[in-house]
């Protein structure tokens, strides 16, 4: 990647000059700033990103004095031709989000201790790529074929009196069948493995989710131990319930009723005929393996 | 709720007379000030928020003010038994972030012009519900029954010449199906419409969705029209290809091998044993339909 930096260099320099005509305490610094931590990468899509340092030089720039570099580089960059500039700030060196704001960014995200902000210079509505949009929940349907009993929780939080699964929202990072596993685990003392995937719902600008989306999906699992714990911060009650009953059941939720009917009908004609099973493959660009989940499919499809 | 912004005003009451002490700036301001826009509203979690305003008094507070008497009412707080602290700054007023961070505060999340910080006050570690982890991408397999056809294209910016479905991310509340008909629109031109779910892929910490986490989902369309119209910007290439020779393929991504094997095999024995088909129920809280995705289930099942 080419640097863009002396354009940055060169603003600051002269935001400087430019103080110490006005006399402000910009003008006071010494000519060799910060412009170190400035500095701007050009990225492979026509943006480029600047990453504030955290503390050395950038501690006696004023907001001041940064807008107007800002404002400057902002300038050369349009008359370069890019496109977007990602301006990423350190927590603790916040105060100039405000100038950048001043300047037309908008915050892209933020997360712990840094914030990313954008400012699209193309043509037409912005197409940078937007921030994680949706929040992950996943419930097991624990089912013992042996018994043809159901786990199944009534919520302490929510809606009382409700018979439904098990679940929660998954962890960063935690794959779709480990946060079925643990949810379970947690709210019912059950253990448990995973044997499928049965059902995926997807809701939009749910207050729950700070306004974002959630994909919320259910899993079936296969216990291995049968004596409840059930966590009294999250549940109410929690029991091995007949599956019929679940199905007939008039206080749960339309979507609990929908996968006890699915399982039931897998219970009864195979399961082959409901689960979306899961398989490892390779990612194209890293290798690495990722888990795939679809219907099965026999190993030996003749071309 | 009942507001709990007296702890509030008292503590900026506090702070100013301390600084009228020391003799700042924060200490030659009215009395008076802005504790209407700094009221703490008691959540049902045992948490608190704080909703700082945009403008008015709160412009005229400086950040050591500001940092003050937030210590304060986070001691106020926590005697009180408050496990968390919810701080939502509009982004012009972000010089408030830093003193909050300065005080254990962290971004929870940001978008657009407001930022969220959060204080854990409770035992152990933090519970609060994170942000959204997911961004969801989807693909549509464009496939025509009449003649074997499968719409394929190769990516201008990733995996030259390796052939995949067409696709990308997902807008901030569009359904699943809409990317994927809209996304085969905008790359190839085709017109199509949704038929099913035929896989998903979940993969973390990927560098393409800011160290997030992604769910990609492949659809299978029906295709309503058949002379492409490439996007040069995304696609190097693009045309319809016997299926058959697309399983055969070596220049294809893994799980593009996989998909067309599954629709190949649904393309013989039926799409019944491949598909998730799609079902709108209502959502139980508010009654507003969202939309299911599972095996497809016979209509009458009796108990």
């Amino acid at each position: 990647m080419r640097p863009v930096g002396r354009c940055w260099r060169a603003a600051l320099v002269w935001a400087r000059a430019r103080g110490a005509a006005l006399g402000t305490t910009a003008g006071r610094r010494r000519a060799s700033g910060p412009s170190g931590e400035l500095r701007g990468e050009p990225d492979k899509f026509g943006g480029v990103s600047v990453r504030l340092a955290r503390g050395g030089a950038l501690d006696r720039l004023d907001a001041a004095a940064f807008r107007s570099a800002l404002r400057a580089a902002i300038h050369e960059w349009q008359s370069e031709g890019k496109i977007a500039v990602w301006l990423h700030i350190p927590i603790l060196q916040s105060r100039f989000i405000a100038p950048a704001a001043s300047l037309g960014f908008r915050f892209h995200h933020a997360e712990s201790d840094s914030s990313t902000l954008t400012l699209w210079l193309g043509e037409g509505p912005s197409r940078l790529p937007v921030y994680a949009t949706h929040q992950v929940g996943v419930a097991g349907a624990v089912f013992d074929e042996s018994t043809r009993k159901i786990l199944v929780v009534q919520d302490r939080n929510k809606m009382k009196n409700m018979w439904k699964f098990p679940g929660g929202l998954s962890e960063p990072g935690e794959d779709i069948g480990d946060t079925a596993v643990r949810e379970v685990f947690e709210e019912t003392g059950i253990k448990s493995e995973f044997r499928s995937l049965l059902s995926i719902r997807q809701q939009h600008s749910l207050p729950t989710a700070f306004g974002k989306s959630d994909m919320y999906i259910i899993c079936r699992l296969q216990p291995h131990s049968f004596t409840i714990n059930c966590c009294p911060q999250e549940c109410l009650r929690c029991e091995w319930m007949d599956l019929v009953d679940l199905v007939r059941a008039g206080n749960t939720t339309p979507i609990t009723s929908r996968v006890a009917r699915l399982l039931l009908y897998g219970h009864r004609e195979g399961f082959d005929k409901v689960d979306l099973t899961m398989e490892k493959l390779p990612a194209a660009s890293t290798g690495l393996l990722y888990k795939l989940y679809h219907r099965e499919l026999p190993e030996k499809c003749a071309l």
